[in-house]
């Protein structure tokens, strides 16, 4: 028996009615809603896709489908990377990508409303000449303002201001039985009973589907400053970011690179890297009101890395130098894919202090499965990008090997205190690596939670909760 | 019939059994233990307290207390403000204060361990020479760093720094059934499933009891700098706000104080307020590398606050100078409270652009309901603190000016787009608000979260979601 009823003509007719033309059935759904970025979870073709174009759309959607039980699978872009967004259990997809518009920029409360499917690089135009940013900056600029919102994404200048979570202050939320709620508002604070926005944020769609967002907007600062520092190994690199945290120059991004992703960005982008001198590099930011307040701070980390072993410190002081390297950097992923069959990843975080021995034994499990494991990432949150690649391994091989690297990079993340994902969330695909960390009464708990805001349990079956 | 048990001998001695000497009942019950600050909302004496030490005892007290419906209410310091850590449903008082162990101060990872009954005043001296801080910076220093957490205490420094939510990465949570769980961990970034720890943070012990604590430390600015800013009127000193927060100056603090606040904390204190020439002052602190880092800053908001009709702009540029002025602003509670015979009190958060219209609307409360009004507050982010006197009315004239005015100002706070509660939370005093302000769907959906933590509804009963 099916859990969930099957799409049929009658339903067809339905969401027709409530969405004129906006109905996508058998061949007009593009093979692309079966997947998000990781294809290596499964391809699941939905039975339909809606494309909403408003928040009463959404809301008569979902009251049809909870009294059918229908499985709603809400999406944006689609470029997330653990199935959170593929209708693994049949039923529709619903579209907010069409629900793109930024309605209000609030310049005197610094704060923004945008629908759900504004991209991450279209929102800054809209911002333009207010003085004003949003600071959370994942790297995959075409993701939806409402993804990032939902998987409560991260991104490179998280160190400094926070991921998306500290930027989200209001919501609109449909329910599953189609009553549209409000969670929050333009308020910077808000002690008003449990907060159910941040329960809704990194929810993947499971508690309630987004249909509008309040962001807080913050000063742009006038002034930045990109420093590249190579060093001789990726040990010492990953060792130095403790102490550059606590100098009390405030970076905005701490990332740390290896030659051999470097090489993979060359390759995809076509594009020499501008230092070719060493196999690992700290890439640093700093933002300030001003290039000259910024000269301190320079040279208090200049004097610091170069005292932790870093071969040199080379700023990146024009505009063509720093897109050079951000945009290698922003590349890589990309560029990983490009290079091999497919892949896995693992998005662990750990206490920052624990990303020097995290890689090291990230090396030892490669070695160990004969995998081939990349790695980039956020060095200044802990938060690690690995990704498994298949290359030319036949199945058999690929999915012991694969299976083998990722329990063991789990694992050890969990022992040295960290958690299954800093940014990605945790889709279908993580769902038993989430089981295995929280444990059971942790995950009935998130269960019982889901069955409140969904009873009939349709919306985005199988994410986060699993079952 | 009780809703709850009374507790008996046979339960003193089960208590007795899991904390021996630690059982206080009848005259050796403080009369402190049946209010928090505001005695205006009732004094309900509890049946017992209990002094928890442990995790361990606090679990064994609510496995006992889950099985016999026994009502239980977690207490740190007894300081807030909207009797949340009252026994008003009968039953005992769990106290937290003696655990009060900084247990860990991770300089690597820039994080501490505390237990829940930390003061935030004793914290500072734990973190003493690491060059790190804590930076929420709540009023009452008195309070507990739990207490903080579950009402999601505001403060201060949180128009730079962020509330308590911002700093909480980990906690150790006793479930009502007496299971202990961990959420979170020293990781600063997290997207692992549905933030319980969110969820729990400014729950108010009603949906578990925190014995564990951990909390994210920044490096400590070496510098800081505290401008008194007078201006003719209140108006124009609120509306200057949103132009210092959208300079690029980044101001840790932004206060707004009135003549008739500073007359009665110079009385209280027995001091004088170091200018005399205003009606109402902006109090603005700004932090940074060093005092040379700041000039840039001081330069900008001094032009900026002249250039909005600030009638001169004060730099306290001595420890004495600052301390003057901070210690009156750190007065203004108890100096209102000593200059009254009761008070009630508001806590709302609107937009912040909106702060100079609710103040215009509260002086107009003020005069149509006959009562005096004080107020105070975080101007930079939209936070109000505004206490309704009792002064010399008789019961019958202040229980309905009171009420009056308590409803035009939330009522007027909500036409604004604001919150119940910025950072004081909602207690048992705040219920019917709170119900107001949210609608009862969304009431009833805190209701069945509550139901999944607690299902026997034996914590902190009444608070927060009423009941």
């Amino acid at each position: 028996m099916e859990r969930f009823k099957t799409i049929d003509t009658t339903d067809i007719a339905a969401f027709e009615a409530v969405m004129p033309g906006r109905v996508l059935v058998g061949q007009a759904v593009s093979e692309d809603y079966s997947h998000d970025e990781m294809t290596e979870y499964g391809l699941f073709m939905p039975e339909a896709v809606l494309l909403a174009q408003s928040a009463a759309e959404v809301s008569a959607v979902l009251r049809y489908c909870s009294g059918r039980h229908i499985a709603v699978t809400p999406r944006g872009a689609g470029t997330g990377l653990c199935g959170g967004c593929v209708a693994d259990k049949g039923g529709i997809v619903l579209s907010l990508q069409r629900m793109d518009k930024v309605l209000e920029v609030d310049t005197a409360n610094m704060a923004a409303v945008v629908e759900p499917g504004v991209l991450l690089m279209e929102f800054p135009k809209a911002l333009e000449g207010t003085g004003l940013f949003y600071p959370p900056d994942p790297g995959e600029k075409s993701a939806t303002l409402g993804g990032n919102a939902m998987t409560n994404a991260g991104g490179m200048r998280a160190v400094r201001y926070g991921v998306t979570r500290d930027y989200i202050l209001g919501m609109e939320i449909v329910l599953s039985d189609g009553e549209i709620i409000t969670l929050g508002g333009k308020t910077v604070k808000n002690s008003s009973g449990y907060s159910l926005l941040d329960l809704m944020i990194g929810s993947e769609g499971t508690l309630g589907i987004l249909t509008r967002l309040t962001v807080k907007l913050i000063p742009l600062p006038a002034a930045n400053m990109t420093l590249l520092v190579p060093f001789d190994d990726l040990d010492l690199c990953v060792r130095a970011v403790p102490s550059v945290l606590a100098c009390g120059c405030e970076p905005t991004a701490v990332e740390f690179m290896e030659r051999e992703v470097i090489s993979a960005s060359e390759k995809y982008l076509g594009k020499q890297f501008p230092d070719r001198q060493a196999d690992a590099y700290l890439l640093i930011r700093i933002d300030g009101p001003s290039a000259a307040a910024l000269e301190p701070s320079l040279e208090t980390l200049t004097g610091l890395l170069l005292s932790l072993g870093a071969r040199d410190v080379l700023l990146a002081d024009t505009d063509e130098r720093k897109a050079g390297i951000w945009d290698a950097r922003g590349a890589f992923l990309e560029a990983i894919k490009a290079g091999t069959t497919s892949m896995d990843e693992c998005d662990v975080v750990v206490p920052r202090e624990k990303i020097a021995e995290f890689m090291r034994c990230s090396r030892g499990i490669s070695r160990e499965t004969g995998l081939r494991i990349l790695s980039f990432g956020h060095a200044g949150d802990g938060n690690l990008h690995l990704y498994a690649l298949r290359d030319e391994l036949p199945d058999s091989l690929w999915h012991n090997r694969r299976a083998a690297a990722m329990n063991a990079l789990y694992a050890q993340a969990r022992v040295l205190g960290g958690q299954v994902s800093g940014e990605h969330a945790i889709g279908h695909a993580k769902v038993e690596y989430l089981r295995s960390a929280l444990g059971e009464r942790q995950m009935a708990l998130m269960c019982a939670v889901k069955a409140v805001f969904d009873p009939a349990g349709i919306l985005n079956p199988g994410k986060v909760c699993g079952g």
